[in-house]
């Protein structure tokens, strides 16, 4: 009873039931990376895991899309320290929500990512990048087509985020080893269903060629 | 490598990041019954399956919701014959929601669940009944803090529209045995998220139980 | 005590504050006609007015458009005969909306628009096109940046829809003579508060000379 | 070529075509305050203007609302220094946007508000309360059904917020002596297409009788 990359029966089914086809590249992507604070990356935290071999991967993502000069855009979570912004059923459902104080380190970017001015940080309410915040009328406005997806947790926000930018016709890349999970099992589960839903689930490789190209147009 | 609900080990893992609380029922439920048409009930369409277990406990919640008066609204896809609605990235990924041509026999729901005049069917364009509708605000109209989602596919649309009630922190409950999916992987992969992330994951008895209580009480 | 166009000392005060610039043509334009049906358009109805120089202008637009092969979008209102999608505030603060039938002659399209197949008809629920519909993400798909809004009535559903296309940074065009309301104050009114606020509000030859310009290229 | 409440003519007109309806008081009001930061309430401020009186009568309405415990949210706009997240459409048709910057005296709350730690402030990116916000979830877990909307500038942000509510079936109510305009013509033309279409403009006296009722019966 498996649900996995490596499940080929589980794959000819949904390709059969008409899912997991490409979107491919567009013309303008952007790099969405979520929620790479402390309260998701430090093993100690409630949330958290051991990130270091996806933030290597991240890092990689971000130096080639600053030198193609794409936008770029981090999350993180953030709520008021009364916390009347969460709302009740969220807080019945994930109660690690509370944690998420604004301004606190918890939520904190960690600090190698060197997010620089124009590169905004969203604090977002819920998993989806999209939800509650202005991100899609500022991706219009930069003419993106494309949202390269990075971070984590890859079965929570990356999956959520993916599917937000599939509702409404923006393509998801999601380069597999900069997306990360706090449980390999729900990792594995997260990229079948992105892959075969909502993004194109790639080698870091290909993600990094393709922007390499970019930059050598321009 | 699992990932359902008869699996402690993960189940210990998300209780101990703050996941899987209980959210409980609200003063006022109604009920979502997604997508039972043709498209997907029936086991020779592209996207079918054998539901008729489902349609059962379907029809047991909708008896009992009636006699209880609340609000029942069901849904369908449905784009233009063009196709045009739909978008190429949505096109791209899942080739089968080009077979979802509004008024066709495909996405009409199925009789069985004798729909009446003040039930309102609605046209989703994507997998969350939320998603480009109007339910939320008819939702808020009826005073509604209670959505109980059934009906299919599991790891699909049931998933997504739990996920967007629970956004708006409505609660949302799912009758285990009133939901399906082609894959019963999926469907146990989904049930665990499902529970872990956004709604309760009940069984039907308790659901029964619970609306016949406000029978009474009417 | 005016507040329209022809207002300098309100004009004055609106730029002094910021407002009232420019948004411009970008590169890919679509036409969005709204709710040009007899429910509007026949001066017996409730909400009707004689808008018959304004439909001779949308003709224009669209002879325009389908010869540089522009997106084109319709929209109408629409609700289940039970009335039940519309909600308990709506009804009561404008009852006209009681009136829109889903299927009923009231809210079909007026013939003399010719809407072709791959022209979608989009059925929204309240002023703005972009409110509970799946139409911004089908403008994304289309790689649309500008929308050049027509119809009535200039200070509802124009206004709202423009308001809606500026929140997403999509570049508004109002052509002034295509678009009516049933009162003239409300017109000019609305004209102003669009072009303070939302949208370029030009000439109707400018949006031809402009479309024109696009089917030479092409 | 008047349009204004004392406006009879007007009034029958809008009447007659089934709009001015009363949405009246639900079981639960929250307040929104609107942009009550120096950026507007500063006459020294490009957007500012004497909001004197308006905030007089704020003040009433806080302390009637805190008396009955009801919830109380605040808005001020706010985007990063690099105005990356304002867009471009945004940031042409209303070069005031480009002064609110997060962070700075300009977009910070007046202190005679007084606000309180569990009365969250939310930063809006644009002039409706609820456009890329997390709002309509928070008052949906408070089971609010009814916004009592204060602030400024009525023509702008206070109509705006007014349309979002109606449009989810939130009953609004604007006391039309707590809501301010730079233009005293813009003022007269918002409160009434606002009463016309989206909410009940009333006397302040009314709002702080029922709000004083609320506390009695508490």
């Amino acid at each position: 009873m498996q649900h996995n990359l490596d499940n080929s029966a589980v794959r000819d089914l949904y390709a059969a039931a008409g899912f997991a086809g490409r979107v491919g590249w567009g013309e303008r992507p952007a790099v969405l990376v979520i929620d790479m604070a402390n309260a998701w990356a430090d093993p100690d935290e409630m949330l958290g895991s051991d990130l270091s071999g996806v933030m290597d991967s991240i890092l990689e993502v971000l130096a080639s899309a600053r030198r193609a000069e794409l936008p770029i855009f981090f999350t993180t979570m953030a709520y008021d320290p009364e916390l009347v912004e969460i709302g009740h059923v969220v807080q019945a459902k994930t109660p690690h929500s509370r944690l998420m104080i604004r301004g606190s380190d918890r939520v904190a970017l960690l600090p190698e990512l060197e997010r620089q001015p124009h590169e905004p940080l969203i604090e977002k309410p819920r998993a989806s990048a999209f939800y509650g915040t202005n991100l899609l009328a500022t991706l219009i406005s930069e003419r993106v087509d494309t949202v390269i997806v990075v971070g984590c947790s890859t079965s929570g926000c990356i999956r959520s985020t993916c599917e937000s930018a599939f509702n409404t016709n923006l393509r998801a890349i999601v380069p597999r080893e900069a997306v990360g999970d706090r449980s390999p099992t729900a990792h594995a589960s997260g990229l079948f269903d992105i892959d075969a839903r909502f993004a194109d689930v790639v080698d870091l490789t290909d993600v990094i060629s393709h922007l390499d190209t970019l930059t050598a147009r321009a």
